[in-house]
Order: structure tokens, then sequence, then C-alpha cells
């Protein structure tokens, strides 16, 4: 068996003598580059552009603007499609726009023979706006009077869920209760992947093959057919090894456009790369969001009443629409239950940057905002957070009513008292609990829970094929991509422990290639070693059918006293091995009466989804006059189920908590008044690094998940949920400061401290000179 | 139904327009580029090789040699596998050769940064050899008593076939025969497709992959495996689109040493590109076959006794062994029955270069010998050739007892007096009676029967697999190949009518992967037709059986009432259209309680095989003085039952019979004493073009081949297997000069036409001053 082992990657070799191939090496030699002209204002209309300058340099194949592509919309989201016009995803985005609604936004391409050329050519090209009334917040869009950034979409709300629990008015009515009511902020944050999105387009055979850096192949098939206005069988999209997506590419991004552009200059093959300065800008971000909370509980800590505002910043076009602040919203009723509820959650399009799906799709956010309120709460009761946790978090048996989500097991409590031990939390507590002077240290925590895959909001299917080769060994067909999340080691062993082969006789195809690889949505959602363990069992079930059926065959015995253990056909009575599944292969495919290539195909419908919990608990040392938070230790506890590799595990919670760690002291994209983009480099935002890390800690509680054939549940985007509360929690137990907003950093913390009283004068003087000599020293 | 209509070829658009891949578009920029050091001497041993100087040369990665290869030896015929070991291919060849068999042995390989480097480092390389003995002529070979070619067989025959029917001896008794004997000899030609053979390695996924000019991936798969002694689940062969093969890529060629490279150089990209001179010498050849009929008869025409004696010069390699002699053997009692045959076929080792597959298959050869041969017997019989042919050959209902293959048509009979009216046959015999002078004319003609397929030599399976788009079109995926013969039309215009959709809607996957294409054979044998058209027919079956029981689910018909027509689900009763079958498939794949996507797959063991028959007629001019023939006309009819393409098909002819033209009148590799070739270049190697042919006409003779689901049966080696003999024919008719050899050159004709008394003194003097002013003039 090697379900549950730390083997390693298979595709560790070729990753790291650097065989393994990515987009860029599929491009030949003599493709054209395409260069896109960015809008230079953030609200407005363009009236003309003039490309004669530009059309004039050399090398300059074709210009194409917002005047000449296709006057029809297209989502991009990356969730499947439905046959349901309510569940189909906002169409509200051209391949070029001439209503722009960003800065930044895509308004001209440059076809050119090479890079130079193109940005040369951008340059040049000379373009008149109109320009509108710009709104950057989601509260002042909902209420702008201004010119919509979509017109059907008069007052820019995407979405809006609204929950109702009990009755909130009543309830707060009891006497006695403690009012806690707080807002919360998260930032703009970007995925920061290490390759940045590319997509390489050419004809072929009837069809445009567009080679991409995604997550998603047949989505993005089905959105490049849509965006082309063509049927989408005349579409191929191959995705080979990519260099990170963490949501970002689960979005058409710049695939359907490549499709367009190589159809424009004869099928001819070109290439759409962009920078890591047009990722930050023209790709996706990950929602800011601002929470409101009010919490009504007696003394003793029950959760009488609560009320939840969330506005989601979504930019300039809907991308994924509202279903990340949805699931941000429908948490709040399920983490902590409470009889009277009253939850608002708005996705509202501003004039800034697309945000779209990023790891934890819309719940590190509202874990900040919950799980802050929740140690907020226990601060104005005067309890311990973890007792406040443990009185009121989800309990064994709970169920959700629309997803049939169930808490199989007390996975909340069985975490949080891991954690606890593992950060040694209680002595901390008592240890840390007069401090004074200007390093002072603190322990916090924070939960989460996360879905595992879609259903039933939107379909959950994966298909897989296996392919019996001559020695034995066995081609394995996905549809769920490996993104640099080790899912093809995953599959790899399932697919052994299922067919019964040795880990080395599967072949895992890793590059899709939707002309022959089976269906499957891809990677997001936390679903794919999930949801590829049906279809890999089922397949695999009856791929081995097949098997033991022509070793019937060939040896006359009973299928029933026959398996398939290790790569050996053997006899069941005695266990003795008849022949190896190399000899029945070439037996089989070989005997010219009855020739036989031994393969199967099969979709599976999955009509489930699974809870993942977990908690991550921070220890931090504070320097309270340069604003400044050390993380000691960092310790996330997980129940995602069973694990399939340990190893991957751990390194997958490692992934996560070092996004967790920027989104909580350091991440932030920030704009300017007009839009526009301040800090789009890996200079100046400050993405988190090893340099900014403890140790990270992890530990699995493993309650096999009931639902799933290898008893696993999601992993992929828990990690980075509950890290930014924990570490905020803990400043909190350090200094006494609330601090409710993300990124926690320095210009955030000394007013906040300062206001506290927890900064002298001199501190403060002395920060100022030495602020006033670090600009000199950089002038 | 668009079998038997001439549809568009679906690679036209991307083969004129140049956009379709070949092996050499897929080498990546950084690519090694390997080059073979050929032996200098025909028959030895090496005995060292010093490769230091070339090894100081800039930009050398490494040089290997005979010395270096792994021990053992392996087959390279493009044929399946059998577990059988007396039915597997002669392993006779290592990757690079100490022994050497032939002026150009493989014996050593520099692969270098580029192929400059490459080719200077060859150069620097210094060899010793130990020479043996060398022989050339397969009669002269099994009867040497020097070193053999290969230990293994001592007498350097690699196979004899021996067939006896009746009783030669008792029956050639008989009073009052009449006995013809004569020897027939052909040429060593080569298969000069435009792409030399190039194949491109490298190591990724754990295993190599290699990029190949080949006709049979599946096979090249496994012989790669053979050859480096590794598992064939670790090999992946890629095949593009090829320009052309003819046979001579129906071996595994380069693709093992190929493979063999990439390893020695850490799995970096190796590319093996032969040159011409490189393709005519170390690829392969058609065999030049000595052939020596002697039939007795009585002077009525009936054929009593006949005899055979065979012997095919194999070159240095067994490659296909002595399957293409026996083939060629085994025809004889065959075409005309007769009731006491000895026929003996013999392959031998030479060292000349390796002979193998060429298109017929050793057919062209006995053909030019059996066909030249009826016309002899009815010259001395003085009968018409066409009628001695009627009188005798194969019948209506003849079945030969081990292929099982039938006539179940007078075929034969019909194709004569097709090709005799479209020729006005007896019109010209009359006319070309008493002719005189230098200019002369004649007609004549040759018939041939080829088989289709192999079985059941060899087991013959074709797998195929159908996946289903949301558009409502489909991929089709099959082992067999195009290679330029426009295989992939047809298989789509098959699947198009057997599934039921609009053949646009057909995406026939062209490129095979191992990795994941199903197992078929591969290009040859006249096969692909034939046999996809049953895996085709029966995939397609299971494919909308799934198609048909889905569209039950969603309309509640009862399947027997429904019927996929044009790509619209209709029902029966009233043939209306109910769906398409896009919106099915969508709503199948999306359907989130049974999502569906619908593939089939099954593999087809075919037990059959096919009589193909036909008949060339020609009229030439023969210019006496010069031994020049011109062909005026040339008439191919074929029964290849019914057509799938009447173009495509058309197309087919007349390839064929362009390379039989060369066969017949120009085409031959000659060789020095040393085993060196003289003209490895196609300015000195004459193959036939367009000046040298007349409009090529051909006629269909439709008889619907009862064993193949579409009626149909081979066409593609066919059409090159009469027109030698029916050229010869004709100049025997204007000359009354009987040429036994081909190709029938005027350095061939000119002293049988001055034997036979055509050329006066006169214009023999004339011809001299003319070969000497010539001589002069290109000095």
């Amino acid at each position: 068996m090697y379900v549950g082992k730390s083997v390693n990657r298979v595709d560790a070799y070729d990753k790291v003598t650097g065989r393994a191939k990515y987009t860029e090496d599929f491009i030949r030699n003599g493709s054209y580059t395409a260069k896109i002209l960015h809008s230079t204002i953030a609200h407005g209309k363009v009236i003309s552009i003039d490309t004669s300058k530009a059309e004039k340099l050399e090398g300059i194949i074709k210009i194409i603007t917002c005047f000449d592509v296709p006057k029809h919309s297209f989502p991009t989201a990356g969730h499947p499609w439905s046959v349901d016009e309510n569940h189909q995803d906002i169409a509200d985005r051209r391949l070029l726009n001439e209503h722009v609604r960003y800065y930044g936004d895509d308004i001209a391409v440059v076809i050119a023979e090479n890079e130079v050329q193109a940005l040369q050519a951008l340059k040049l090209i000379e373009v008149e706006y109109e320009e509108y009334e710009a709104v950057f917040d989601p509260i002042e869009s909902m209420n702008s009077n201004s010119i919509p950034i979509h017109e059907q979409t008069p007052n820019n709300i995407i979405g809006h869920t609204k929950n109702r629990f009990g009755n909130y008015e009543e309830a707060i009515k009891e006497k006695g209760l403690i009012k806690i009511d707080t807002w919360y902020e998260t930032p703009i944050v970007q995925h920061s992947h290490i390759e940045n999105h590319i997509a390489y387009a050419y004809e072929e055979q009837g069809k445009i093959v567009v080679v991409a850096s995604t997550q998603i192949p047949h989505i993005v098939r089905r959105v490049c057919g849509q965006a082309l206005g063509i049927s989408l069988g005349k579409i191929r999209i191959v995705k080979p090894y990519i260099g990170g997506g963490f949501g970002n590419k689960q979005d058409a991004l710049y695939e359907p456009l490549a499709a367009y552009l190589t159809t424009q200059v004869g099928g001819h093959p070109v290439k759409l790369d962009s920078t890591r300065e047009e990722t930050f800008v023209s790709s996706r971000t990950r929602h800011s969001e601002k929470i409101h909370i009010i919490s009504y509980v007696r003394s003793d800590g029950t959760f009488v009443a609560r009320k939840l505002e969330l506005y989601a910043n979504n930019g300039g076009y809907a991308s994924h629409g509202h279903s990340i602040a949805a699931k941000g919203t429908n948490c709040f009723h399920q983490l902590y239950p409470c009889d009277n509820i009253e939850a608002d959650g708005y996705t509202v399009y501003t004039n800034l940057p697309t945000a779209g799906a990023m790891r934890g799709y819309g719940i590190p956010q509202t874990m900040f905002a919950f799980e802050s309120h929740l140690d907020d709460v226990a601060l104005k009761l005067g309890l311990d957070p973890i007792e406040l946790r443990i009185q009121n978090i989800m309990p064994k048996g709970f169920k959700d009513g629309f997803s049939r989500n169930e808490n199989y097991y007390d996975s909340f409590r069985e975490a949080i008292a891991v954690g606890r031990r593992a950060i040694d939390y209680d002595k901390k507590r008592e240890e840390y609990k007069n401090q004074s002077g200007n390093i002072r240290r603190g322990v916090g925590l924070g939960c989460f829970w996360y879905n595992t895959g879609v259903y039933p909001i939107s379909v959950e299917t994966s298909s897989c094929r296996m392919v019996l080769n001559q020695d034995g060994s066995v081609q394995v067909q996905l549809g769920e991509t490996e993104i640099g999340q080790g899912g093809d080691t995953a599959f790899s062993q399932m697919a052994a422990d299922s067919i019964g082969v040795p880990l080395d006789d599967i072949h895992i195809v890793s590059t899709q290639d939707t002309d022959v690889t089976p269906f499957g949505l891809g990677a997001y959602a936390s679903r794919q070693t999930y949801m590829a363990s049906f279809s890999i069992t089922n397949t695999a079930k009856i791929f081995k059918e097949k098997i033991i059926d022509r070793a019937r065959k060939e040896l006359e015995f009973a299928p029933k006293n026959l398996d398939l253990v290790d790569g050996m056909i053997i006899r069941k009575t005695d266990n003795r091995q008849l022949m190896s599944l190399g000899e029945l292969a070439t037996i089989a495919l070989y005997d010219n009466k009855d020739s036989d290539h031994i393969s199967a195909e099969s979709t599976y419908t999955i009509r489930n989804n699974a809870f993942s919990f977990g908690a991550s608990f921070a220890e931090v040392e504070v320097d309270i006059a340069l604003g400044k938070v050390k993380i000691l230790r960092l310790v996330n506890v997980h129940d995602c189920g069973k694990l399939i590799n340990p190893r991957l595990a751990e390194a997958q919670a490692h992934g996560g908590m070092s996004m967790a760690v920027g989104f909580a002291l350091s991440e932030e994209l920030k704009y300017n008044d007009k839009g526009k983009i301040l800090n789009n480099n890996l200079l100046d935002y400050k993405l988190s690094t090893t340099m900014d890390h403890p140790n990270f800690e992890v530990y699995f509680i493993e309650n096999p998940e009931p639902t799933s054939p290898y008893n696993t549940k999601s992993l992929g985007e828990p990690p980075t949920c509950s890290p930014a509360p924990a570490i905020r929690n803990a400043i909190l137990n350090a200094t006494g400061v609330r601090v409710n907003q993300c990124p926690m950093t320095p210009h955030v913390l000394f007013p906040l401290f300062k206001e506290a009283g927890l900064i002298e004068n001199d501190y403060e003087k002395e920060m100022k000179y030495e602020n006033k000599a670090w600009s000199v020293e950089n002038v």
C-alpha cells in the first residue's frame, strides 16, 4: 500500500533537474510576441486609438484594438458550466474593452516579431479617453450615483447573500446582554506565483491550440469557445507543468485573447506572456473585504444573537462573481452556530483590478474577522479565548442543511487540544500575563473550517482513464491538474493501491490535453485529491475486472479466486503468484484470435462535500516602538481526513502558512487616488519569505472522512485560512491592542500602540528622527 | 453518408499552408545533434576507435563507440510481437556494431552542440579494422565459405520457403510439353520519401520520449525497449506528421539509437537526423531479387508444371527477415494455380545495405518476373498474353488454404476486361503487329494480387477511442497512422458514418503518442483502412449505445425508438429531431446528480485477410537506337473493394504507379566492388518524376469485399505491383525483345536490341560518336 506513505514526488527529479516543461518551453522559433496596451485611466471610455505611428515600426505584424474584437461578452470564472442560466457565471468581459474599468484594463494588442518591437510599438499608440468618475471602495461604489461600471449592474452590486436564522431583533432585547461591535478589514493581495501567466496559441488541424499556464484546462477550453464565439470542439488546451496558480489561474486569464490573436494572423503561433508588473494588475487579486460583526453575548460566553455585514471589493470585472463573498458569509452561521443570526454579504464592482479566486476563497478574510472577533468577545467577557471557542464552536454531529456536510468527529476541539499542547498555550498565557517594556510576547489562536469542492453549488465530476502497457505498467489520465501541489503523486499512490501494482508502474500523464484527457474540472476548491479518489478507484475497479477476466481466460481459474497484487496475478486461496501483469498484458495483446489492449475509462459524479477543520496557534514577539511583529512559532493543526502522503501534506501546509504570514503582516497592493498601482513588483510588494518565517509546525488529526474512498478531504487551501487571526490574537495577548486590519505592518501598529498609550513620547521622537535619517540616506 | 465520397483531406489545409508539424518542428533550442560514424569497409571487425582528437573539438558533448553500447542484439522489423519465440523477428542488430556488415554500417556517434561540430569531429575519429571477405550476391553468399555475416547464421541464409504441390518431377514427363525457362532480376531501389528519417529523443517524467518519423509508433516503442534493455512502459513514442515512409519507416531505424543517446547525456534532448546520403545507405532498401522460373505448358496454354527459385538479397541485417521473399514465393501458386508446383524462396545476408519493407513487400519483384514470364510463355506458344492469362489466372471462388483469402468475384478477369477496353488493347495489338524502323510502339499488361494485412501470420488488432465533446463533436484516436496516404481522412469518414455525426464534427487525433493512443500496429501491409474499419465501427457502436442510453435518460423514450443521425438525436418513428448531440453532451456532462463524460474504447481482433486484385496496362514508344522507352499511357485497374474516398484512392494509385515507373525504367542503387554506394543522392539516383510519366489512368472495380464493414480492402501497395511487367511486356510487344531485368535503362536495352539485330551498324557508329562527343563536352 502506498497511500499513507511519504513517497517521493513523481515529478521531483524533473523539477530539480530543470527537465520539467512549462508553457515557455513549448514556444517555437519564429513565433510572434503579443503585448497588451493597458489603460491609463481607471474608469472611462476609449474614444479613439491611433496606431499609425506604431504600425510603421519594423516587425509589427498587426495591431488589434478594442474596436476590432467581437462585440459580445464572456465569463472568465473557473467554474463548471451550468445548463441553468441562473447558475452561469457573469459574462461581463470582452477580449479588449472600450469601456475601461480599471487602471490597467486591456484596450489594444500589438503582435510583433519580437518583444522589443512590440514594446516599442506600445509606446507609439495614442489613445483618447472620455473619463468617468472612478470608485475604489465597495461601500462607496454600491451607493454611488455615477456611471455604473457595468451597464447591466446599475448599483454595482454583483451579488448579495442574505442569511437569516431565528429572530435577531427579538433576541437582542434580552436583558443583560453584552454587545461587541467591530469592523475588520483585509487587504488586496496577489497570488505571486513564480510563473507569471503565459498563453501560447496557434492553429493546427482545424483547431486553435492554446498551451497555457492554467489550473483548469477543460474549463478554459469552454471559455475560449464562448469568448471567440466558436464551437469548443475546435479549441484544444494543453496544460503542461505550471509554476504555481493559487487560484489566479482558476480563471480564464489571457487564454481567450491568445486564442483570438492567432486567428488574426492566419494561425501563426503567438505568445502572450505577462510580466510581473502586468500580473499584479491585470490578472486577479484576493478581494479586500470590509467586515462588520456585532455579537450579543451573555456573560457566561453564550452567543445569543449575531450580525454580519461583509463588503467584498471585486474590482472592475466579475470573474468569480459573488461566490467568494458568499462562501465567507455562509461560514458565519456554521463556525459558531447561534440561534439568531443576520448575515449579509455583498460583492461590489469598483474601479480597481479584478479580484478572483485565491487560496482560501474568501475564508482567510472572514477568518481574520471572525476569529479576531472571538478574541474580542473573550477579552470583553474576561474569558480565555480557547474556553470561549470550546464552548461555542461547531459540535460533533453538526450538519449543514445545504451542503449536507457533517462534522463526524469532534475535530475542532481535538485540533484545539493538539495546538494548545503543542504551543504550550496555558503556560505561555500565564507567563505573558503581566508584561511591560518595549518587547512583549503573546500567544493566540484562530480556527477555520473549509469545504471540499463545490457540490452541491455546482457539479462535481471527475473522469479517469487507465491504459495497460505490455510491461504491466499503467498510464493514468485525469483532468485534475498538477499545479505544484503534488497532485500527480497523490493520484499515483491511489492508482497503485486501487489497481494493485507497484507505484513505479504507474505512469501518470501529467500534461492535460483537452483532446485526449478525460474531462475533469481542475485544481480548485481543494477538491482534487478528494474528487480524483472517486474516479481513480471507480476506474481501477473496472480496469482490474478486465484484467482479472483476461487472467481467467488465460489461466482457467474462477475470477473470484484471482487477484492482482503488487503487479502479480495471484491465486487467492494460497497467494501463489501465477503470472505477472506484464506477461498477461503481452499475451492478451498479441493473441491473434482475441487481442486485447486493456484500458478503462469512467466518470464519477461526486455528490458529497466534506468539512475540513483546523486551527492555528501563533506565538509572537512585538517590538512596540518599531511596530514590528516577529513570529516565534506558528503551529497549524488540521483534520483533513487520512493523509495520502504525509510529507506532501506537511509541505502543503507550510506553503499555506507562508501565504498567511504575508497576508497577516506585510502584503498589500496599494493604489494612488487615480487607481494606479504603486507597488507592482516583488521589490515593493512585500511577499513573505523564509526570512519572515519561524519553522512552521504542522500536526494532523487523521479522523477518517467517511464519504471518500481513501478517507481524505480538503487540505489545499485550509492551511492559509487561520494563521492571520492567530497572529493577530497573539499580538492582542502580547499588547492588549486589538488590530482589526491586515496586514499588520508598523504603519498600522504604531498609531494603535500609541493610542493605547504603549509608546512614550521619547520613542515617538526617536522614530521621527530615524525616519528622517533614513529618508536622507535614500535621496 | 461520407464513405464513398471524395471529401477533402482532413489535413489538406495544414499541409498546404506549412502549418503541419513534423518531427523537425518539435526540436527545441539547445538540443544536441548526433552524427553517426559509418564504416568504410563492407565486412570486417572494428579493432579500435581513437576518438581523442575529436573529443578535443569545441562543442563535443560525448562520443560513443560500438565498444560502449549494450552487448545484446535486438530485432528492428515493424512486425507485431509474438509470444511464440519461433514467430519473433531476428535479433541481429546492436545500437552500434563492432562486426561491420556493410559499407556504411554504424560504428560510432558524436553528440555535439551543433551539426557543424559533430561533422568535424567525425572526420577526426580514427578507426582500425580487421577486414573480412565481402559478398554482394545472394547466391554467392549462400555458397560462400568465408566468415559468416552473422555468427548464428553460418550459411548466411535468413530463411527458406519451400512449397510443393502435386508432383513436379512426374508431371514434366508428359509428352509434348513446351518448357519455358528464364531468369529475371530486379534492382535495389530506395523509398526516397521526402522526409529523411529523423528521431528526436529526451528524457521526461521517468521516461525516454522519442519523437520520430515512423509508420509504427507502438512497435517502435517495443523495439526501443528491447534495444535498450528497459521496460517499454518507460518509453514513449510520439509520431507527428511524416513526409512519407513507403515501408522504410516500418522498421525501427534510428529511434533506438536516439533513445540510447539521450540516456548517455543525462536526458538532454538529442536530434538524430539522417541526410539523404545516409538514408540511401543506412536505412533500408527494396530487396534485389534473382528469380528463376520454369514453366511446362501444353500448346493450348495449359500450365502443367511450374518451378520457382527466388533469391532475395537482404544485405547486412535481417530487418524484416524472410517474410518479404516468403510473400513473393507464396504468390507463385496462387496467381496462376497449377497442379504441380515446386517453389523455393531464399533470403540471404550479403554485405550490402539492409533491405527491408518497401511498398509492395516483395510483390513488385515477383510480379515483374511472373508476369514477364507469362508473356514469354504466350510468345512461345503464339497466344495472346491476355488470352493466356484469362485461361489460367486465379478463378472466382479460389480460396487460399492458409490465409483463407477468397476470390469472391471474378475480379481478375473483370480488371483485365476494363484495362483492355481502356487502353484499346486489341486495336493496338493489331496496329503494332508489323513495325519496323527505329521508333516502335507496343502495349502490354501485368497482373497482381495483394493481401490485406498480415493475418494469420501475425496478429491483426486495432483499438479505437472516441471522446465526446460538449459541442457534439468527437475526438477519434487510433494507433493506425497517417503517413501521407490520407488515412486520417478515411478514418474520419468511417467514424462520421458509424457514429452518425457530420464529418466536420470528427476530430481525428493525428499524432500518435504511445502514452495515450490506443494500441494499433501502424501503417503497413496495406492494412489500415481495412483494420481500422473494424475498430471504428465496433467502437462507434459502443459509443453510440452510450449516447442513445443517455438520450433515453433525458428524453424518456425507449432506446429502440431513438437514433443519432447527422449529429441529431431523432425519434425513429417520425424522424423528428429531438435534440442535438451537443445539447445532450452538455446536459450529460453538467448534470450534478449524474455527470457523464461520454467516451468509448475498444479493441478489435481482425481474423480475416482479403485479396486485392488488379492489372496494369502500358503503351510505350521505344527509341531503339537510344534504348529509350517513353510511356505513352499507363492504366491501372484495381479491385480494392468499395472505395472510401475515390479521389484519395486515385491519388494513392498515382503514387504507386509513379514508384513503379521508376522501378521499371530508371531507379537502381549501384555499388562498387568494395560495396560502397555510387549514387547516394537524388542527382545520381534516377527517381522517376512527373517528367517521366504520362497522365496516369486509374479504374476501379468496386466489388464489395464481404469481410470488412465498409466492404473495403487493400489499396496502399497494390498500385506499385504491376506496372513494371506491363511496361516490359509492352516493350516486348514493340520490339520482340524480352527484357528480363529492371530497371530497363538504355544500358540494358541497347545490348539486347543489338543482339536481336534491331540496331544496324550505322546506328552503332553514330551512338559511339555521340557518346564520345558527350563525354568531351562534360569533361
